[in-house]
């Protein structure tokens, strides 16, 4: 089975990373560009076949180790 | 309208972040992990009401700022 983890800073968290994505693609000409956000993706393969055990292993992933829930929001989807 | 886009190391292309995950996880004792591989997501927000158009703009973002196609892919979103 294989996941998708989206892992984003909490909408009160500055990003600076998108913001100077957002810079530089108005130097480069393109308008009407507002808010840019930049997070991480993270795609996982796993031998587990039911769903529900395996959202709940990958919330522990991501508590554990891929995401920073202090400053991050993560969300699973599956393929 | 707001667009997501993921980009993503093209699958023939070495993932050294998306293995050390791996490794991370089978450390912390998560088992059954197999290939994992990390990307990042942009959310830009665009003043443009046409899918199409804005489709067509973020094409060209992803060309010359967003992705490296030589070695990545990218997929966009709407949401």
């Amino acid at each position: 089975m294989k996941a998708r983890v989206t892992v984003m800073l909490k909408s009160g968290v500055l990003d600076p990373q998108g913001k100077a994505i957002g810079q530089a693609l108005n130097r480069l000409g393109f308008h009407g560009v507002g808010d840019v956000r930049q997070g991480k993706v993270i795609e996982v393969e796993l031998d587990e076949t039911d769903t529900s055990r395996a959202h709940a292993k990958l919330s522990e992933m991501c508590e554990k180790l891929l995401a920073n829930t202090v400053i991050e929001n993560y969300a699973i989807e599956f393929k």
